[in-house]
């Protein structure tokens, strides 16, 4: 496949990605919405779809749409090292593009929401404890199970260089949302599972440029963690796939 | 296929997802109902598996069940212009009929309600914010992500002018309805995810229609946003496909 | 099948439907449990997935666990009317059982419970607002819509004489536990959807012989509701099916 | 496979399962969580999907990762009692080992916890109602539900010796995922379901030996029945099984 195809690809995927679970955090941060206060299995079955949406349309390019993800390819000798760097630009292309749509979503709920500070929450993700080290070890382990899962599940071996899936059909991607949604209820308490550094910094990226009505800080201090703690684990699960047993 | 038996299958399909998209939002939304305040999710849910039930009845016309699904399709070259209005006619007339079906359902939960002027929000929607530009655009978008994924994703290309299904098994529009799942959680804020034509007009006329007990205005003065938006977003879905790179 | 394995299947599925679905009821109803108060999203859940693990479960007799599917499925001609009796007995028996299961399983919920007046909604269905023919009415679609789906869905025809399914596999019966989740989510609010004769009758007898502490009335005058009802449901699928133009 | 092959899996399968189950209940039971208190269907499905990828990760040894799987497949003469062993030792160190991960995801949130004896039941099970007889019994009814499926579901007789799956896919185990978020809806309201004994223990050992700060008593008086129980309930089911007649 061209770099240009993989490009348009993972930028189309990681959009729609975007679009939609920004677009679930608004619906329940938001006041004048229909999910509003919705709870937390809520936000996880918006992102667990948003991936299924987003990997279901970027099939051709293998359904990355997750840096930590090719990074782990890449270390697992399935995706060539010289395309990664074609994937990360169109990740993080589309993850800003897709957080721009979602705030056109929900604009005018922007304009009407009372608590503008508190809107950084849909964009990108924030410790509920603030502790650099733990909260990079809770990005690690979460990816980990990710990548973990994508390199070693059934219908892994099928699937050289993307997510696993169930043939080339339409349920195809479920089962990485379904695994996306536990590891969102397991593992995403203490920082907002990013999990993909394109996922956190894209859309921090829009908060910080688009006109949001008394907007607060990106809080860039924190940016780091979620795209070093993700990119660690999904490595170390790709080393792990490379020490285990052959079947 | 002959055109009475597309209008026959569209009408059942969307007959059973306005019964039961309808029924989910009167369980929800009435008082006197086990499900009374259920919040956004059990909606959410309602609806995508209400998608999955008229998807899977209406399989021999395509599972269009959807205007804005048929526009897109027949755009991307996918369904006959010539036989876009008997699918616009057999869901228009499926959608009224669900709509009176779901009424009938709760015809004695409508009649101990004691908000009757809050009763329009179980058969049509509304914006949490009216915002006629802002309202169309959410619809916009929110039915866009609906028909890429008809059109790109994996299954679509053995899917010639339908849905994209699992085979010819009983879980074969499951996906879809995680798609619709999604959409619901993630776009549905604003203004209730019509991302269908007839979902919203169809019922609509039925709520003007029906001798509800001190029933209020059907707000006929919105009644275009959830037309026009997803007829938009379908249209635009469908050009994206044609101009993407072939896979 | 001989008639002995019919009666055992059945029975079988039959049981562990009641076990589950009366189990989600006594977790959600009774104070000292972990699900009290859990919402009716979690009941559809239970009961959707109680009809996953009984019917696969009852795969070898076609999966029926429902007098009105199998009377649809005879009016449909693709069940033996002389196996009728067996299906019903095994189907009763099994969801006896069933709830004396349920209650064993809640024993010590049961004992500390404190209205125990309230416990007879764990084993049988109850209206909100009493109308026997609204609640027949209610009863009757939701069991159509269960019926019609068996008998039209996708994969409908590959499966003669029981429940569509995916292939001979372990989600086989995933969809139809989907149809029963949206079911309840959407027109379960008014009678708490039998939609199954046994699924009310036999824990119903269940309650009225059990030795459970300071229990209330069977209510017996609106025993025959959810029993006539998903059976008329049931039949009218039936015969829209042999209507319907050969696709 | 040799025995080592079979521990590293079970260990890995095992671990992931735990490290996801305990996070989902350490996200709704510690205060500085973004799912705190998010209620029982947020558990079930954090555990379900917990299973989904501990199973997944686990295919080549079978997936058992629970010793009343691997009891109830013995005996069911699927698995050779010589590994039943290896099967044991890899579950109880992999739960180990998971719920120690999972207490390094949240452990800023551990810290900053006001309940500190309250963070017991993220590790291991207790009952609602202290009853030795009938907890054992919950425990036993909810693994013989488990292990019955596994033995008697469509896909069972072609899957020897361990979980079934649908095909060498990625959805492969997304049944049994359903399975377990039915039983935990339905059956675990009494005791918190653990259903599997290593679950159960090998937490309530990390929990033994971490350094949690104020934390409480491990309750080891109980920790005998969610052994003993699903030992029970598992070799129940795999008797059914052999007296059932050949389909």
């Amino acid at each position: 496949m061209s770099s240009g195809s993989i490009f348009v690809w993972e930028m189309l995927g990681t959009g729609i990605l975007i679009l939609m679970g920004a677009g679930v955090v608004a619906n329940v941060v938001l006041k004048d919405t229909l999910g509003s206060a919705g709870g937390w299995l809520l936000i996880n079955f918006g992102w667990g779809f948003a991936v299924f949406a987003g990997a279901s349309i970027a099939a051709p390019s293998g359904a990355h749409i997750n840096p930590a993800v090719t990074l782990g390819l890449a270390i697992a000798d399935k995706t060539p090292w010289s395309q990664v760097p074609v994937y990360f630009a169109g990740q993080m292309v589309g993850a800003f593009l897709g957080a721009v749509l979602a705030w056109l979503a929900y604009k005018a709920q922007f304009d009407t929401h009372d608590n503008p500070a508190g809107t950084r929450g849909i964009f990108c993700t924030g410790p509920t404890v603030p502790s650099p080290v733990w909260n990079v070890v809770t990005e690690v382990i979460g990816t980990f199970v990710l990548v973990a899962w994508i390199l070693l599940s059934p219908g892994a071996q099928e699937t050289e260089g993307g997510l696993p899936q169930l043939g080339n059909s339409a349920l195809g991607y479920a089962a990485v949302a379904f695994i996306v949604i536990g590891i969102g209820a397991s593992l995403g308490g203490p920082t907002g599972y990013a999990i993909n550094p394109a996922r956190d910094l894209g859309p921090r990226i829009a908060y910080a440029i688009l006109p949001i009505r008394d907007k607060g800080s990106a809080e860039w201090g924190y940016a780091w963690v979620p795209v070093v703690g993700p990119l660690i684990g999904g490595a170390l699960a790709a080393l792990l796939y490379l020490v285990l047993p052959v079947v």
